[in-house]
């Protein structure tokens, strides 16, 4: 609990005097003040997250936690169980999705068994299991208290590690089968929205499994009662060591003043549970795409986290994070190479009353 | 118009028993089918249009089309006139928008001058100017038939070129003061859609010079009443010259098989005149983002172009399609890169069948 503690406690907001500054610069560019769009925002945010205007990317890496959930056992999974372990297999020899993603971006894999039901002997693997897969939430909570204490705590220890190593940007990706169950079980104890807007058909559900899916997840909140001003009580009770993990991932980030991505619906909860840890986090966190399971619409409510890109992808693993980190290092050059209003004979006096007058056109 | 017409009597439609088969072996990747969404498009699409499952992009260009409209005079533009020249300058000096984009997507700028309304003494932009800018469409047609004719030959001649070159990836970029009044007044033209739908700000124009920029769209086309059967007339009544050339380009890439992506208001009305010449030309189209000018929405209805990104960006100079050159480029790798169901030990039976089931649930 301490390394947590300590970790929210460090968190501190985005700063808007940087970011005021990197926007100025940005207006100087030559283009129509805001034509750049999420690209501006993108550069202006990472300039509030390293308080510096003028940014690189050294070193990219997407953290896939990777576990299994006890509820598996109840039907409600398209894949069989050991999928998640031949998922560390794949993802380690580079042949899953998020690997040719993230090999195109020049982005390295941080693959952590956080708790694969079984014992997965690979080097490229990190062991920090918690415990072999959670259990059956429909019967018992997930896990317990200092079980999801330890997982969030191995995000972040994990994440602090590859900081110091000189990464500073993340994606947050994981493998797991039956994690898209406990990830909208989480949503439905965080929000209480109706079951349709959070249970979804995962990796390709039956008709009948996804009914069984929405029972489930609504039998085990009912169960089980998590507090929903308590984001650890939720995600001990039907989350999953993944989401936990990646929790500490989000909270490790925001932390340490690092951009960091969101993915589909397991990253998504996971940044939603990081938020209720400590609100600010949000200002760390850099969204990619929408997938299509149905609660990335509602968690784009709730967060206020804005998908970027329309893909229609429902894989997981961290793969929209890949196809983010180019369009955030692509950002990052505006301010360094474009040309600016000032070479062409403005002066500085005339940009600044030439923007003004745009801005009240388009109040951001 | 020879040229035009061998470009368009050239057309095919993209190949389904190789788009087929590219599904059958993204469809064996270790991953739910259909859970890369748009990758699996991309690279199903690209397969048809090169007849090979396999694909790599080994160059890519922007073709950025610049080109004056007299219609500036009537006061529908935020900036003054000679943006445009300036643009030409900075576009080849690498500090326009597109510039950082593009280089960091790895993608040259091919630079054309179409219409320009001063000569531009440019080493890196290609003279190839039908006229000094058109004619303020308010008073009389922008440009006569064969100027329109001329044009399009041009894009067609520049891409071809550029093809022959080994360019294997196209995006579509103009600069061009005054060009989204003109875009909005073909799509007016052709749609007959609410002018609300059609006319948007533009770089960022005051209420008045929003309200005169609708009044001068649709009074021009009720001026000179173009034939909306008959892109040409469209084309030469309300079109520019830069709109007209990459109708060009993207007839040019349809003809000889290569895929091509459409940016924001400009690209996309080219696109839809392209279209309208030649409807299977779509079929080598990619979409990229979604412009925050109005007409955006209404184009994708029109065209069937659903855009991936949704950056609110309004830029224009083929800013979008850099973005998407790297997705497009990601995508082709999937095939290539990913392990397969074969490796787990499922026979192809096993596999088909489970293709099958899963395909069940979700119709593409």
């Amino acid at each position: 609990m301490l390394l947590l503690k300590k970790t929210l406690d460090a968190i501190r907001p985005t700063d808007r005097l940087v970011m005021a500054a990197a926007q100025k610069a940005i207006d100087y560019c030559l283009k129509p003040p805001g034509s750049l769009g999420k690209l501006e925002d993108i550069a202006r945010q990472i300039a509030g997250i390293t308080r510096q205007i003028h940014n690189t990317i050294s070193k990219k890496a997407i953290v896939v936690m990777m576990a299994d959930n006890g509820v598996y056992t109840e039907g409600i999974a398209m894949y069989p169980q050991d999928i998640t372990r031949i998922g560390a297999d794949f993802v380690t020899s580079g042949r899953m999705g998020v690997n040719f993603l993230a090999r195109y971006a020049g982005a390295d894999i941080i693959a952590v068994d956080i708790g694969i039901q079984v014992d997965v002997d690979l080097p490229r693997v990190l062991n920090r299991k918690i415990r072999y897969g959670t259990a059956n939430f429909l019967q018992e909570p997930a896990m317990t208290r200092e079980e999801v204490i330890r997982a969030v705590e191995t995000g972040i220890e994990v994440t602090n590690t590859a900081i110091d190593q000189g990464y500073d940007l993340f994606g947050t990706g994981e493998i797991g089968i039956g994690n898209t169950t406990a990830s909208s079980a989480v949503l439905y104890a965080f929000t209480g929205a109706p079951i349709e807007r959070v249970v979804g058909r995962g990796a390709g559900l039956t008709d009948e499994a996804f009914e069984r899916k929405k029972e489930v997840v609504k039998q085990a909140v009912h169960l089980h009662r998590p507090d929903p001003e308590d984001p650890l009580d939720v995600l001990a009770k039907v989350g999953g060591l993944d989401i936990a993990g990646l929790t500490g991932t989000y909270l490790a980030c925001a932390a340490r003043r690092i951009p960091v991505v969101t993915d589909g619906l397991i990253s998504n909860v996971a940044a939603l549970a990081a938020m209720r840890l400590h609100p600010t986090a949000v200002e760390y966190m850099i969204p990619s795409h929408l997938s299509s399971e149905p609660g990335a619409r509602l968690l784009q409510e709730v967060t206020g986290l804005e998908p970027m890109l329309n893909m229609d992808m429902r894989l997981g693993e961290g793969t929209g994070c890949a196809l983010m980190f180019s369009i955030i290092e692509a950002s990052l050059r505006m301010i360094e190479e474009m040309g600016t209003f000032a070479v062409i004979g403005k002066s500085r006096e005339e940009i600044a009353d030439t923007i003004r007058a745009y801005r009240g056109q388009f109040p951001r």
